[in-house]
């Protein structure tokens, strides 16, 4: 069975990221998408083991003491990280898992594993990221110029991704998304046991 | 407008190369498959501009002095070769140009265009190629099994190209090629002015 792989994916505020990932990972039984773990107390509504595993402050630490997680981040007092277990497994079995991460926890996960592969996904312009963060009416006029300012930092970083894909619109995006997906498993350089069948014959 | 992109496209005799491309460039107007020149002499039904660009001896002599190849092979007695200018205008349109080029050509057009893309098809196995080229029934014995050795030979090489496209049927191969071209615009290192743009707000 060819192994699977890591598919890291970071976008503004906004962006329609989750959308796109939905679409993908629902038209995609072989593409999983990685929930992560994080020592807050679920919100209402929240759903162990789908919006997040949910573990205790202890069990966090320890986790981390003993390098079981990919990626981690303290933020607001409560950690959130990436279980190396569950995605290592996953890729074994030839599945390819979806890890949303923000862009400095991103481009540490491509340092450490150079296979893996950075998706960033960016609006169709700015302004149009500005329409859809007031859009939502959610938020604060204050919050929403945070979000923007906090777009702008991440934007400084994209030249570091591997493929840059734009959501116009959600369909596009997510055909788009695995056309990278599918474009990535034919990489020669991901094939050795295929090159190694027909070198050998 | 975005850059276009160079496409090389090798395989073994019997792969179904032509088909795969012919079905690539009839459903997406912006991929062009650039046709050769060469210095032999038309077969019966062969058009001019169409099968190849057929020109004297002394003019393809011409455009290998003033450099206007991207790549020429002198077999049996005959020249056949790319002319750069039209790969290189229609690439500056923002469209693909696809070529279909013998696996040396193929890795020498690399290494002097290092942002092209070397795509490579393959069989589904190497009996399913024997299959197909004796199923063709217009071949000598000799004459498919020295296709075979040469398919052999050739296969030694796809280490050097970048996507390993598998044709089991000519609507997914198709659809394979194409993922492969999409991504490949969508890669960072191709969207400079995009990154500018973001990055300049």
């Amino acid at each position: 069975m060819s192994p699977g792989l890591l598919i890291v994916v970071s976008g503004p505020a906004g962006v329609g990221k989750g959308t796109v990932v939905r679409r993908l990972t629902e038209r995609n039984r072989d593409i999983v998408f990685s929930v992560s773990a994080t020592s807050r107390t679920p919100r209402q509504g929240e759903v162990d083991g789908k919006n997040y595993y949910f573990i205790s402050r202890e069990k966090f630490e320890d986790m981390i003491k003993n390098d079981q997680l990919i990626e981690w981040v303290e933020y607001c007092n409560n950690y959130y990280g990436t279980p190396k277990e569950l995605v290592f497994r996953e890729i074994e079995n030839g599945n390819i898992v979806l890890l949303e991460i923000e862009v400095e926890g991103a481009i540490n996960i491509k340092k450490k594993y150079p296979d893996c592969v950075l998706c960033f996904i960016l609006p169709p312009d700015f302004e149009e990221l500005e329409n859809r963060l007031r859009g939502r009416g959610t938020e604060t006029e204050d919050a929403v110029r945070g979000r923007l300012a906090r777009a702008k930092e991440e934007l400084q970083l994209i030249s570091k991704y591997d493929y840059l894909i734009i959501n116009d619109n959600v369909e596009d995006a997510a055909e788009r998304f695995k056309c990278v997906i599918l474009a990535e498993k034919m990489k020669t350089a991901r094939n050795k046991s295929l090159i190694d069948k027909y070198q050998n014959i």
